[in-house]
């Protein structure tokens, strides 16, 4: 899993028809000092995610793992919101 | 999913018995400022995409996950069309 | 998929016994302007490609879901022979 | 399967269902001098490894198949603690 | 499939259970020049080769795809030792 923070929403009417109701959210890689990368994704959420959450999201065969994504042709998905992060014992990031 | 810019077709008649009848797309990545990358992908169309359209596309086992793509030796489909995004509220964004 | 022009052979008789009789082509990406990029990837070849064929490939389980390579360990294969491809309406390449 | 060092811990309440008691690990990719590439990865812990643990990892598909992480949306787990590796006949990390 | 030579053997006692036995070989990506590309990847052995050997190995899912690495947290296997390639027409290596 990558770490990631939800910057924005994707709205597409015309899709695949497994993909009805779904919410795509974009999703800005971090490393692990909490700085933005460049890379992005954009991702099902698994997990009620809000514009501003730091999440972990999961790609490829994994994403397709939770409830909601189950056999969808979606290759990535937020499965859970960060708390908080700590590298060598120094908190890297909390949710307010 | 990335996000691509529909911008070219691949013929290929010789192909896997498999892949009858598909169309080849070939889509440029963007990223989430609406910037090319320099990346590209070529994809099966699940959606009926056409040359300038914005798509989201899946790569991998994901990208058969399609009724058009199941079981197929594809590692790459569109699966929709972009109406619209945004990132931290502003419309990066707007299919005319 | 990625585009690829096949330049080359591998010769491997020690292998995996389930790959038995497989030809291992050797085949170097190509961007979108039908420029090499400088990667390469080593693929099975399910479309009886030759030396200088412009292909498709496709990479990772997808590239399993054919004949010749279902339940083999094999992440590559040729799935295609490209007769041409066109970029907002400028054709890049066209087989001779 | 990559080289890593466990650095760090991510806590996360809000996650999918079945990652009810998951412990992720933020692990730092290394090269094969034992020197940290810039990469990381967060990653599921099938061996009880330790911050400053040096470890096997393995992404994507094989990711789930440990008891722990079978069917789970989780793309990279430790699948190994490291005692040792040599390159070229020179160890290059010996576990204290 | 990627070419690589066999450079070292990491030593894990402590692994997931199903990887009992399992020998992991360092691998030195090579470019098709024969040249060494700085990538590398630690991969289970299902052709028993040995240090210095030239190798093609698959990664991903396909990786689990032998007898030996079947339903393994494995990611990377050598699955042949290569004789010899050649790019258009020229040898590149040749096995001793």
């Amino acid at each position: 899993m990558l770490l990631g923070k939800v910057v924005g929403t994707v709205v597409a009417t015309r899709k695949d028809e497994k993909l009805e109701g779904f919410k795509f959210l974009v999703v800005k890689q971090l490393d692990i000092e909490n700085r933005e990368t460049g890379g992005y994704v954009v991702a099902a959420d698994a997990v009620q995610a809000g514009i501003g959450d730091v999440v972990l999201y999961a790609t490829g065969s994994s994403a397709r793992q939770t409830v909601l994504t189950d056999k969808k042709p979606c290759d990535a998905v937020l499965m859970a919101v960060v708390d908080t992060w700590e590298i060598n014992g120094e908190v890297k990031y909390r949710k307010e």
